[in-house]
């Protein structure tokens, strides 16, 4: 299904219905409304001007247009910021107040923003609780982005002292806990306690953490409250939030995604393909910067997918170039078609385009549209129009589940732990993860993305890149159940509280292989290693553990280093990997565990890629030249697929 | 002329008169003084001593030197600062008081400093009105250096609400023509307003653009201010100004420059291509880190030249290596000549050094001077000396004009629209103009910058590399005129108010060649992409627009992508190239139209430039080898030319 | 002799028992406590808990073990930060104050923070004073570490206020030696002044000095108290300092260190090779990764035992990999034991290693122990026994001294006038040293480092590589003594309040060599410069001065621009070399100087060096393969050094 954002607010009322009709005629369901709407909403306090949103709504209901509506938090007007002096946050680097003029000027710690929030909330839920045309609601927008969910605020900082004392209890508590002796560091009281910032040098890790973890929380806290608010006016209608990459929220997605009915998620290929590629060579990077790196996307598409009960939407999708990458290419053409198609392939619903004009004004008037300002057709124009067509004809049901025996166990809260203690440098949590992904992929495996405490039963193969932190549950999951584990380096090393665990990593993974990791190195990213694995002549780096496992004589040495120290080692159950490789080695170490694990896979060519999805394979050309794909699964049928082209064929 | 730069209160005043008889033996006619001499002018508030200037100006009008006054007021006292705590600017990133220790520490926006600065330029005007020996006046000194245009103290907020209040006369005017509905930033008041910065994210264009020309103005009106009360006492003195580079100042130079009797420049060409040329490998480096880059100093001479109502200055000439540079390299034997007679061949009338002797002490104590702190005379005396002789001997009337058919609009205003909306990091404005004055250098052409408002008359091409923000006035002066225009990319783009053009690019120009911009892409510098040039080969990259001409038959393609789309277009009137090229390749389409309005014009050898000026023509040679140069306006007249060496022959 | 760092307090009591009887077992004599651990000795103010301490050293004591205490201000406990709001320093980029939460987050300029800490280790001294275990103290903990210098804060400004006072007597006075006049800075008062920091753009030189100065001083002053208090109580106890690298304490080390009875430095040599040598390339960089640079770890063991009156100490030496470095990799095996020799062959009495037991918590838990956290035996163990027991074997007499002939001077304040005057970004004073010192040791000398004011009668070379402000009293020293001296560029170019020399550089040292320095130019460090040496062809870079020599026919030209300018000048006593060189090129120099005093060396092979203590010749073979050295000195002797290995022959 097809929807698309919409701003009526930002355009002459005359203009609306010929909107609404060619909306129609594009074949649009959803169009979302009133996202950065509040000064319109309510231009001076309690004054509430619903008028010209009725009126729109209308206008798009008069065209079976379906509404979903944003609540407009994320931009707060000056009259609420002049009202209070606690809504705007201050920056954890340099202590000074974010001042007000762009978006997302809020701390989720004020307790003014917090009720002004529910109050328009509740406003909103109130009047459109009944409307015929609105089917659901987006909450806020992009939550946390901007770097927004942490803040060195007084009232964050009283915020957190209030949230130590619930989880430890006791001052003392929290000493033991942290271990707060270590550089004289001992609290009389929560009083005491101060936010782990612009200190002379790195903060406690333990407290680092306690403050990520409070800062997660708030946000979820502000917005549990929020679709509470839309849920008791609005029972029938669905709620989501508009995601964007999980890296970037510095939030537990699980945990803010929980009371969703479905997830969304805001894709942008090219700006993210700028921003985490940046470092790559003009050749390798020139090969992806019109049509974004083929594993992003459905890199966030999968985490998406794993955050959200029920198939996914895209809710911003890149209809041409945007503003706000360091560079900003315009797609090739066919991109966005292509695009619409991947999100489908891994398991949306609904694709709905960022946006309906592009914006003649303001801080976006760089970031194309459906149309031009000048209200022509862009090229996006035909290519959803193509894409809407294709997909009745492929009835393909958009509401089926992509199945999958292989997962990824994703987990905010070790990403914390890897960002505040480095170690190395050239050590990046997303990299680390992406790289498995990517590895997976190349080899044509579909891949589930899930939290510690999911179901793991329908897995044959879980792979954890990097869990510093595990939970015993989760061991006892894995124990539990026909699975093998594989386990990046760190995995287990720390515990709750940002210790070392006391038997050396990986700690309770023990349970799973009993080694112990006495020797842990980082290096420069140019100063790869040696690995050998087999008879292959691999190369790892970054992040190199040293592997003792004379006690347990049923440990199989898979990696070793020149020295002949054990760098990959494997049991029955579980495998762990003590060092990081590049993508290209990772795939050769990664086919060995498939093929043990009898999971079919195929190394594909070069920038493809396939999908699986409710009886059909998908099959994605990456490449500026025509590729022949054979495909093992299907008996070895042979396809050709275009140049940025992709082909659907029967599974 | 020759002129200095002299501080005698640095010396002991057993020294001046020596001093003053070796000024007058090397032929210096103008003598600088009191630039930065305020606390020893005004040692406490309303304590003046004049005494020791006066002593200084005596000895000086002994040997017939002419003098020119500073008004001292780059430097405030330190009592100054201390009376009133709205003089020190604020730091517009980090939104700190800027500190007491340096140069330039008051804020434009501070009216205790306006009435302190406009007292003393009163008092010092009023003591010299009548002296012989004083002839003329700088006002302050570099305005603008260091980053003081824009300033985020309450001052500046105040005044700015003002500004915008007198501009846009209500705020409801305001929201109208910014487009504050975008993100929620709806105004209530002038009162709300805030400056653009420290916000979470980008801030509003229109709002930027607003704070920019404010700055401006405030400069502007600063400086109005000064020389009309320079003026009111001393109505037969000139009054001048030492410009710094026009990129630097972030003012309307056309503007601030309008009171003036000429304008000055501060040439620096080691320092300047030490921080321009940064990116440079260390081959293409080391070629000019001893010369300077062969266009940047008269890039400046001639943007110089056209903001001045006479014969340009050069108020401040490097001697010798300076200080302020990342790396301060010797100029190679002879430069200081050659610069001298480069300002010359440029329109300069007099040539200024800095300064008399180098500082023993102080910031500046590394920055070489005429003569040593020993006393002794650096390289620069001789050459000054020689380049004195040659001046004489040339004959040339160096208050004559230079003429050219060519010339470059320039627009401070448009280079705030790109400085605020970067949309690509690799395109740069200076950087795009400097690319077509190069081109046009390295063809042997005469380069005038002009301004919108400029009239065309003289001109039969114009080249506007930048002008997202274009004047009707300015169209529809091309139109009236037989002159061709060039414009690169942007052009046009933009509105006043710094909107999208409602009928996209190039907006106002399509009354001149009737094209749409339908797409827009920016690239990483090191990604170029093939350009059809005719037959040629050429490359194209940063900023790429994509050209819809299908409305007009009569417009010819000349350039297109390898997808063939148009992206240089042309027709009778105008050429609109829609993309950014390398100097090289820039250098064969600007030929192609130099060719085609039959203007005379010759690729000169590698590094070697000629200009024209008083019926003679003047070849630079920037090698380090001798060069044959083809002279084809002078029936191709073969003359030779030493390395670092110049030759004047009669045109 | 061997010592550890241990901290109790992190551990249960039970296991201390355990701990002493294992330290007794490697061999440790010293044990090092309570370095942090206010908190737990003064919970809150003034109640006062020993017990535990009391009981650490009792078990200790019982097995023999000699105790160092530790003054533990590095880390004062938040209930003094909170009763006083001087203690935390200010930022001086930012002007911020520095928070609670990490440690050393006090102002040396803060009278309370003085008051509290002279209390607390009156406190401990008192206590300890006659205990039969304790021997010594170490002050604080690496003094200045992170930056800690200087400060920003209201107390560090009005201590500056009346340093200055002191120093210059009037504020005319200090108005005539700084030369405020330049940008009209001249103060009417003390009162007037202000630090010189954050202001619009560079600061005056001599102001930036003084402020070094104070800043240097507040330190001293504070530890000199510390000293004396410590002095009083325990008189037979001895007492030292664990310094960081010379140039990181932004202090006067030679003053700072001289009322200790002898001087301790903390080893690290993987961090501080991952930072100093962080540009090198990736081949260049991982050939010393796991080892060192060859020459940086007894870079600082020749500066730090010119420090100190006695042999010196290593108080914490690296285990295995450390937390802090970019990157921080594991070092070869063998390491730890091969740099404990290479501290005694330079002069170390006592290797002193950090930590017992890797700590479990807190910040430093990536840094490697003796032990690991699960009480195992890392590698470091058997590396340590193996060196006590050869050290043992060896008889080397490990109070000995290290003699040599060649001297270098070091010199904060030079340190300080080269980063306060950039000139060149390439300049970089640490850097510049280090090849000096790096190209002597590859020519097999011993080098000792010694202050302006040390006596030069053991020296027949002495080099300065940078001493801008050189004083009379070495001039006249060096005149006096049968010594040659070899000055690097800038020597003598300033005076001592930071003016430009008024003889033209190299001022002072003219009286030793009658040269003037006529030009200085400051080059990219990719554009080196042709130099003759002789017939050699060497190249020269990044600071480049021309010297002229006509007042005095017989000093020599050894080194010339390929101008013909001379760059390398000598005479009896003294060479001058006007340019930097890279440390190959420099070997040649060097060599020729070593060669012409007849002062006996060899170029060793690469990567190997030699030491020289009581007798023995020490052969380090920092190459991963083995190397086959001839000794010159012993008769042309052959020895075989294995990879990372070390070899000790009678001398």
């Amino acid at each position: 299904m097809l929807g698309v954002c919409y701003y009526p607010e930002h355009w002459p009322q005359s203009m609306w219905q010929q909107d609404a009709e060619e909306m129609k005629q594009l074949g649009i369901e959803y169009v979302r409304l009133a996202e950065f709407a509040w000064c319109r909403l309510e231009p001076t306090e309690g004054n509430y001007c619903f008028e010209w949103l009725d009126s729109a709504i209308e206008i798009l209901h008069s065209q079976d247009l379906k509404v979903i509506l944003c609540t407009p938090t994320a931009t707060p007007p000056k009259w609420l910021i002049d009202k209070h002096d606690d809504i705007l946050p201050n920056d954890i680097e340099t202590g000074m107040t974010r001042g007000f003029g762009s978006r997302r000027h809020y701390d989720f710690s004020s307790r003014s923003f917090f009720d002004a929030a529910m109050k328009i909330t509740h406003v909103m839920a109130s009047r459109y609780a009944n409307h015929p045309a609105v089917v659901g609601w987006q909450t806020d927008n992009e939550l946390a982005c901007h770097d927004t969910t942490l803040s060195s605020s007084p009232m964050a900082l009283q915020a957190f002292r209030e949230w130590c004392e619930h989880k430890y209890g006791t001052i003392d508590g929290l000493n033991k806990a942290w271990g707060t002796i270590f550089w004289s560091m001992e609290y009389q009281s929560f009083d005491e306690l101060e936010l782990p910032l612009m200190a002379v040098t790195e903060t406690h890790p333990s407290h680092q953490l306690a403050f990520r973890r409070f800062s997660s929380d708030q946000v979820i806290h502000f917005h549990d409250a929020m679709v509470k608010e839309i849920r008791e006016k609005c029972p029938s209608h669905f709620v989501t939030h508009n995601f964007i990459p999980m890296v970037d929220t510095q939030c537990d997605n699980v945990a803010l995604s929980d009371p969703l009915d479905f997830v969304s998620y805001d894709n942008y290929p090219l700006g993210r393909t700028d921003l985490f590629f940046s470092s790559l060579s003009a050749a390798e990077f020139e090969r992806y910067m019109r049509t974004g790196h083929p594993d992003f996307a459905s890199y966030s598409f999968d985490q998406i997918r794993g955050l959200s009960k029920a198939p996914f939407w895209i809710m911003e999708q890149q209809p041409g170039p945007v503003n706000w990458g360091g560079h900003n290419p315009k797609p090739v053409d066919g991109m966005v078609r292509f695009w619409s198609w991947e999100a489908v392939a891994h398991g949306a619903s609904t694709i709905s385009y960022f946006r309906w004009r592009q914006a003649a004004f303001a801080q976006e008037q760089m970031h194309a549209g459906i149309k031009r300002v000048d209200n022509s057709k862009s090229n996006a124009w035909n290519e959803i129009e193509r894409f809407r067509k294709e997909l009745i004809e492929s009835r393909i049901d958009v509401e089926s589940p992509v199945n999958t025996c292989v997962a990824i166990v994703m987990d905010a809260h070790n990403q914390w732990v890897t960002e505040i203690e480095r170690q190395g440098d050239s050590y990046e949590h997303q990299q680390v993860e992406f790289e498995y992904y990517s590895a997976l992929r190349q080899l044509g495996i579909d891949v589930d993305f899930i939290s510690q405490s999911s179901d793991l039963s329908p897995y044959k193969l879980i792979i954890a890149p990097c869990l510093p932190i595990v939970s015993t549950r989760f061991i006892d999951a894995c124990e539990a159940h026909d699975v093998h584990v594989i386990f990046g380096p760190r995995s287990g090393s720390k515990t709750e509280e940002f210790w070392l665990s006391p038997t050396l990593g990986p700690g309770l993974i023990q349970q799973l292989i009993d080694i112990q990791v006495v020797a842990t190195e980082t290096l420069r990213d140019d100063c790869p290693q040696a690995l050998n694995f087999g008879v292959a002549k691999l190369q790892c780096g970054r992040w190199l553990e040293y592997i003792d496992l004379s006690s347990d004589s049923d440990i199989e040495v898979l990696g070793q280093y020149l020295s002949s120290e054990a760098a990959i080692v494997r049991n029955q159950n579980c495998t762990y990997i003590g060092c990081l490789m590049r993508v290209d080695f990772l795939v050769k170490v990664l086919e060995s565990s498939l093929s043990a694990l009898k999971i079919p896979h195929q190394l594909l060519p070069h920038d493809v890629r396939i999908s699986r999805r409710d009886g059909k394979l998908f099959v994605f050309n990456y490449n500026a030249e025509e590729v022949i794909v054979t495909l093992h699964e299907i008996d070895g049928k042979e396809i050709s697929v275009g140049p940025r082209q992709l082909v659907i064929v029967d599974a």
